[in-house]
């Protein structure tokens, strides 16, 4: 019964959102429609089970639709959830162009298979259609509740440029203290998936005073899935992860675990000042790291924020199915090691 | 009278522009803001008169919302022109990236300064903040309104990446048909400017069918705009474009007049198919252009695309100053040779 939900909805945000990118499927774009569904996962070379993403964006919108009134039927908050899911892979597309990633779920990332120049291109596409898509909302919902999801969803999409921002301009810092890590993931991160939790209760009708315990929820499980995604980024597994392993120390990530270990002035910090970790001796690297104990303090500190995102959890105390999920999903998402 | 109300508005949405982007203006983000002034030609190196653009949308869609309906006042509509502008430049910032053009309004342009991941992240600011901009509409429009108007906006920013995807894809193609330019610049240049004339008549109030006159005269408008631009591309002069001269035959662009030329099969033709045209040997191939007849049929091209604007312009009967000035711009901005 419980899966069976989570199973409906994510079929149902695929549906949704091959129909929205469909719009692109005309004698004159064909390519541009290739790319955007080759980065989906839904077409091109390599094509298998880990080359869509997890969707849990989507999921996480339509679950809070679900368990924030049981009058709403989640199927009218779709068109949100294809919207929040095509932003999330526009960012994805340009990140890969500024991160220089050459792989992306196993696959070549859409830079490397159709040039810089389109692949940016077919982000703004991305970004454009979600904003269109958003609008789709109108369809099942007030005009009043759309505005207001849409003025959290543009101000998240604004926040995560800021974040974005952060990101790259650390690389060439320095001098970075290891509370900056935080405007910079709750930007780059965690804003994505407490507009997804906010945007959801939002559209079943709950006032901002209660919308905002399901933002903060999203918040603090943003921040634990980030940290997580910093650990994975460092002693991950190519193969889980679907990206180049350990590159997170040779691009030379500003992560919380390596700022730990910048902060902890030992073999590891020396060695980062020293200038760029190479391919071969990054193994090493990344064992040295963990034994000055910036695993175990990244490790402690996802367990915080999963603290505090249960805390805003019990607090909506959402009911049924998508309850029940909501609750595994927290646990179950940062056990992941994909 | 008339030129106050022109300078009246240009300055309004200079400054409607400057608070906006302001939100950018924090201890976190500074140089992501400094970006942004920069490319707006508010700041930085090499500030002078042409620095910041014409601001030719924005001063449309205010003239058109003046000239619609007597009683509304165009400062209402201030925060749709800002957001239109913010658009263009974000496109503008991207467009020098997948062009590789150094030089943008006689200044280096953002990836230029900034380095191609920043300038990417700069774009999708502009961009993400338009959106948000957009919304300020319902501080003094209905609601009822302002959605038929953001329904616009994000269908032009989604026609916007078309035209940019087939306006790439074109300068690989060896067997474009003359015919294929229109789609092509209709959705790259000519979208947001129908789309600067149709929102102004419809924040006034006005129905789908007279602000379908408004997008006609927007959308003729825009394609003798990038018409004449194209003319400007091949036979202009540097100082006064602020871009490299004779940069579209260095570039390969399939422009009008280039097309033309192609279609010709003539000595220009022939040296086209060769292969890439050098900055020494560009002077002489844009004269044999302009001797196979390429100049004068696109500027023919440019009157019938005046005369159809000028069409819809005589339907829609703007009144009073703001009329005025839109029969002015029609015939002078054809005129520029800037």
């Amino acid at each position: 019964m419980t899966l069976n939900l989570a199973n409906n909805m994510q079929s149902a945000v695929e549906k949704e959102l091959q129909s929205q990118i469909g719009r692109l499927n005309e004698p004159n774009t064909n390519e541009f429609y290739e790319m955007m569904t080759y980065h989906m996962g839904w077409s091109g070379e390599g094509l298998g089970e880990n080359t869509s993403g997890k969707r849990i964006r989507p999921l996480l919108l339509l679950l809070c639709s679900a368990s924030g009134n049981p009058d709403y039927a989640w199927q009218n908050a779709l068109p949100g959830a294809a919207a929040i899911e095509l932003v999330h892979n526009f960012s994805l597309i340009h990140d890969d162009i500024q991160d220089h990633s050459d792989k992306r779920r196993n696959r070549p990332t859409v830079w490397r298979k159709w040039g810089v120049p389109q692949a940016i291109n077919a982000g703004d596409g991305l970004y454009a259609l979600s904003n269109l898509v958003l609008l789709d909302l109108l369809r099942n919902n007030q005009a009043e509740i759309v505005m207001r999801a849409a003025l959290i969803f543009h101000n998240t999409c604004l926040n995560l440029t800021r974040g974005q921002y952060m990101d790259m301009s650390y690389e060439s810092r320095t001098n970075l203290a290891l509370k900056e890590y935080w405007p910079m993931i709750a930007n780059k991160t965690a804003a994505l998936i407490s507009a997804s939790t906010e945007i959801g209760a939002i559209l079943t009708g709950l006032n901002k005073q209660s919308s905002e315990v399901y933002r903060q929820f999203g918040h603090y499980l943003g921040l634990a899935y980030q940290i997580k995604d910093d650990i994975l980024g460092i002693w991950g597994n190519e193969i889980q992860t679907g990206k180049s392993v350990i590159s997170d120390l040779i691009t030379g990530k500003k992560t919380l675990p390596v700022l730990y270990g910048i902060h902890k002035k030992g073999i590891f910090s020396r060695r980062w000042y020293e200038g760029n970790i190479m391919v071969d001796e990054a193994p090493e690297i990344a064992d040295q790291l963990a034994k000055e104990g910036a695993r175990l303090y990244a490790e402690e500190t996802t367990d915080q924020m999963v603290e505090m995102a249960l805390k805003f959890l019990n607090i909506m105390a959402p009911q049924g199915s998508a309850g029940e999920i909501l609750f595994d999903l927290t646990f179950q998402l940062l056990k992941r090691d994909a």
